[in-house]
């Protein structure tokens, strides 16, 4: 005889459960393993290989499953409540079975997206470093060139380190030269920090990026960088890549390439939800790195910015099936 | 015969010598056990047997203690001496001798209240969890329902969660209903953080308690928000509810619902001190959690609030024996 | 059309992917929501209400899942591979839907562990404070008084405290007053550290428990205290409740009730191998205190114990099942 | 009219409070300020002024109290209640007014300790670091030179340093030149690390000190320590010096100059226990620097181990009085 | 035969190499030990006999050159490339050799500068409690006083405190009575904390110093702070003294007198840019105290102060060299 | 005119100088680029490409470089004064050009080890993974096979994993492959923990290594062990290989897969004095990986293991010099 265990009514809503308890899912959404009635999966990509500096992001979708239970259903300052808004799952991760080669990795990263967005699912994906944007973007925007909203510390347009094309401080680069970001639809907001040689960075600048650094987003605000935002990347298609460096390490500290001086929590809640509208087709937080967090403040920013981040994807989300 | 050890003229003044050195009561006031000669007491609450989620509040009152010499005697900023303005004391602990019962430890923090106020004395608490305000209330608004200035991430004002009407998120719902809050001369400052429902704070609105969500607080400022709280509790009697959970975890971790994007030390201060002529009747600060705390923040933001706490408190008593 | 992710043959068995991978289950074990064709049930218990000082175990199987990934498929040391001696599953949390009333908690908690019981399987649970071993030692001896190996530093034979009967000093009191132990088939091994009054576990003594205090441990050694212990349980039905706090805090601080001088890792997994041939009916390892942890040291003591106990239960179960 | 708070009867006992409540003192003990009716005072001496490496033993003595409340009243291993046996008294710190001069520092510390002999206290201190023996010694042996357990990782017997006659490397040399210890009397255990010269403890071995190296200690046993102990003091007056050094770190993390491969809590403990006869006239545990401990090993093991040298120091003071 | 390890063509520029490798020393500069060919000097000064509560300032320049790997070569806000506009160099530690006399320690340490600056190097010390600003303007200062930009929660111009004249809380209060500072030439930003007494800092205002306290710096702003900076120092010889403590504890816990409520680093980045122009003749940074930091936060703001620091130092040395 | 910084006479010997001072090299060496007069030289190798779990351990080289300088000059209980016996130097990092490419990593190591070996000095190096003995043993055991005394958790002759023959689980299986080690010639000691398959470790089985398992280890103790060691690596060279996690994570937690259990300090440092005469021609102490480290604890271990290291090195080293 099956028996099974439905002893708590109460708990037909797993959100709605006291928070140290379960087993943690993104968000404590249900797990899927099929791609089927499925609006948005978060999809967590435990890969590190292309640090720099800092190793560690391997361990952030864990870390990011764990706290995101502090998160509850709506969000009271936009008024949405994504997860009755559209679908949404936990895929679980986009491991790779090969780390020790960066390229490969990536190619199998790519695949793993490739069958996602083949089924119609936006993916919100939890990192990892930031160099798993590219395999993403090679899925994401198969079909022509998106724009992007990118808020960072680093434009991450830098050209080859260490032998590699394809390291984290480079992903944008690459995804112009491969025709997968249309750079006069990017803005990258939150630059800052020393730099190895002045023209670190002037692959967006030369591209036509919109590059948005610390001190014009101080002078001018969240409300107009979010109206920035929207004028470059316009109606069209739009990724939205937040590497959690951008923030303030007293909010964030543990990342691999921390900048002092950064954006904080509340500036980036704003920011986000007046991003609502913009017609986004997928994005992704990256380098989160417990063994370098502190009191698990990275998470809890990760987690908060992340919920934002799913607000307006499931705007657009839902948009789009209106 | 007896011998006095009485080596040091300087000890006089206790909060003069070294911050590492002595038995740490609150702002190395004197310990009082007999409740005569004194205007306010400060007493601690070791008492969390009200949340939901995370546990420890219950050791707050000693990291306080302990981590409260760092506070000298002069608030150079306001102007105020509370030590010599009125007569402080540390009352020790409103310890429960039942702890597993809810309902019962509030009814002996209670009366423990009922003694402290009924001796003159206005108390400022030191929690422990915030379903504490409750008991307190019952003492302090014996008389008839007061206001409230509360700062805070969450209303308070929910209903009954896991079985219990009395738990940390709901404790100015039954206040309310009690007829120990007027809510027309409530202000909740800081609000935010997602909700398990939407209408979860909807009591604070429905019954008229002014609701200042982090959003309109930042965009209209601490001189605002204090204008606007005294607009609130005008001329009555007033208690003054801090939750540390207000501020933003980067400043405030060690606390059991964090919720990042919090308001900062440096607005909080201002804040309190412009609410000088309120005519405050007791006061707690609550949710300090030190398990959860990493290297002292949050007890060092708590104590820095208490400090400027005590000091409109001490105006308020002091204005009132004038 | 359903598609499923079906992209890596290698994942077929989970236990060999990378470790920071995936959503954790206690060693990354199926998750079972249906009781049937399953022997040994792992379960979660996050409770800690009946804790006296430090809170926190109620995040202890959240973390113990987290932390278990550590652990592989086989036990070189005993020879055994528990998941394919006996058929192993995550059964989740039995958590309470009223957790401020400690009594009513102790009977949703009995009452699940009824179910699993009622179903065949033998638990193994992971707590939470040591209080929960009461109730699951309702269901575990329905049929009658059971022995048991108690590793721990503490008798846990007090009587009422702070207005109790029920606390985490007090389960195996009250688990012999009601007919589940027989204490003459029950060793505490472990006994140390100071005590509120000389016959604080008068308890034991009186009612022939055989308690070795850690000095006699340490004097004749893990072999000899295996050997006292199958010779107190003999041959009947035997429960394991393993206390972590029997474990030094260099290698177990995060513990509500922590006692230096405790036994080592490496004595206790020896312990635990030799208890072999013991006919274990379940078991549990409580008092896991994450926020009090070091680095996840306690939780890294943990999983490893926890995968000792695993073994000689799976034995145990395997054994009656030939 | 003056109300005292007597809610609590059970208050009566504060040692049988819940340990996180409560303003801390050494063990929960009366605070004394009049030097009668005592027969034992436990001082804190927060200075670090005498550090050759790292500094922080300042505030030992605060969070040695704030750790002791995990002790309590009996010790069942040697079946003493020191609090029933002698009249304790925590006594206060003896910090000196004039920290930044190292030699009047000592004098201020010295002069503390005077009143505290002439009152017939036996002190019982916690440092602060180990210069401070030197001037607790000065008033213990005014009247001729003791005998001495001391259980340190290093002999302290080292020559000026950095231009000092009197750091936390040397009391001891300087305690013999002045005629305060018998170095015949004097056995120094668990010695270990590297050292800057060869000959860096010559002192000890030359005057005749008893030095029994970890290797020693390690191959022979605490047992064999202990009456080795007992044969070197003899009948005569004899301190008791503990530095936490002596321990491995990983029991004790927090101080100042730590040596990998130290003694287990588990030996010291059995060590001080079997020291019961020894005619103690005073002791010190040393060396625990808050700052560099973590989740509080340090503070842990060394209310543990002042508990067990206060049962050997209350018996001896006993046996004196009997 | 000699060989030399050059495996390594990209090592030329040791600041490209990883961040994690290498023997640390202040931004991967060179370490000199010979005088000459040298502009700016760093210099760490690892004492910390000043301070009057938590010590571990000497532990400060050790792990700020561990940390100053995280910077790169170019200021990309103000255009700055400080390696390439000057000569810089690590000059090793200026530690004393008689640690335990305040006085005398100060006398080897002004004896180092007055080195340093007769080689016609301007240093940029790394600190060390921030007593050890009064000998190094002994040296900087020798032909005159000097103007300075100080940046601070504290006045650090209080009188004798436990017996000394020459703690972390007095030295501009003995550089103004050695004729060091002009104190009309002197602005003091970021004043904050409570008192020991009310007029703690007359000293600053009865001189005529422009003393900026937090409530002015924020309401007027890093702008205006940088204005009326500049506006004081005029074109005089300036030195500039920044203390971690003027930065929240929230970005800077690792210090000794932390004051919630503090500038941030944001702000402070913009205003340090902002003092191009002025004739800097020296600068320290002090009071970073690892032991008391959480997880390198305040190392990171440290190292990210310093740069600025650096900037706009090697921009008034470039300039008086032009 | 060229001034050199000669201020303290005391100074010509740095390893005498306060421990908190200084540009932190491998035991306060001097640091050398050029490879003459070294008898032995200490090298980072902050290299982590091979891990399969945690990372982190390319920050180990810097971390044990500060953490060394705890260590003194003379061995007191082998009576071994290394830097006296031989020429001691650091020669730096062997860090790679090309990270992300795991096998042309360790052609970078291993030609690095190629001049070192040609140099005629003998290497100790500091991990870095376990994978870089590899490439070590490619250099050192250039002209035949040599034995290996391999204390460790694992034996670290497993087989491909995750697509890759050289991560850090199966160094030695490959060593044995390329007729760099001799088989009959290795012990390995302290193997423990899980396993994935029974048979993971076959291979060091069936080549007739010797495995000396924790539990054998713990019954013979570490003379036996040593003794053992002796046996089996007999008169020819021999390389000293040494995993940080075959110590007990409560001694060493920051390390990549920890295994509760292990070795103590004060056995393995007995241990490797025993094996004094064994004649090595190399060693490595690898797989600290700070990030995951707390309170250094880790690297504390790790310097104390690697100066016991270096003595019996250099007892080798000077034999076959004489």
């Amino acid at each position: 005889m099956i028996k099974k265990i439905e002893r708590y009514p109460a708990m037909a809503d797993r959100q709605l459960q006291p928070r140290y308890t379960g087993i943690p899912t993104f968000f404590r959404l249900p797990y899927a393993e099929v791609l089927e009635d499925i609006d948005i999966g978060l999809i967590g990509v435990p890969f590190d290989g292309g640090v720099t500096h800092r190793t560690g992001t391997r361990h952030g979708p864990r870390e990011m499953r764990n706290q995101s239970s502090l998160i509850r259903k709506h969000n009271p300052a936009s008024g949405i409540s994504p997860f009755e808004l559209v679908r949404c799952a936990d895929l679980g991760d986009a491991w790779v079975e090969k780390p020790y080669e960066l390229e490969g990795a990536h190619q199998e990263i790519g695949a793993f997206f490739q069958d996602v967005c083949a089924a119609g699912i936006m993916p919100l994906s939890i990192g990892g470093d930031h160099s798993i944007s590219l395999p993403i973007l090679r899925a994401v925007a198969k079909d022509g060139p998106v724009g992007m909203v990118h808020i960072d510390a680093h434009c991450d347009t830098g050209d080859d380190y260490l032998g590699s094309r394809f390291h984290h401080g480079a992903p944008f680069r690459r995804a112009v030269e491969e025709g997968l970001l249309d750079p006069k639809r990017v803005i990258q907001i939150g630059i800052r920090g020393s730099l190895n040689v002045p023209d670190m960075w002037d692959f967006s600048y030369d591209t036509g990026m919109r590059v948005v650094e610390i001190e014009e987003f101080t002078d001018k605000g969240w409300a107009w960088a979010a109206e920035e935002a929207r004028r470059i990347v316009g109606d069209g298609p739009t990724y939205f890549s937040f590497d959690i460096d951008s923030l303030d390490p007293s909010q964030a500290p543990g990342t691999g390439t921390p900048e002092m001086g950064g954006i904080t929590v509340r500036e980036a809640q704003r920011l986000i939800r007046a991003l609502a509208g913009v017609d986004f087709v997928g994005g992704d937080l990256v380098e989160v790195s417990p063994p370098w967090d502190i009191g698990g403040l990275t998470t809890m920013s990760g987690v908060t910015i992340l919920f934002e981040m799913l607000c307006v994807l499931a705007q657009a989300k839902d948009a789009r099936q209106a």
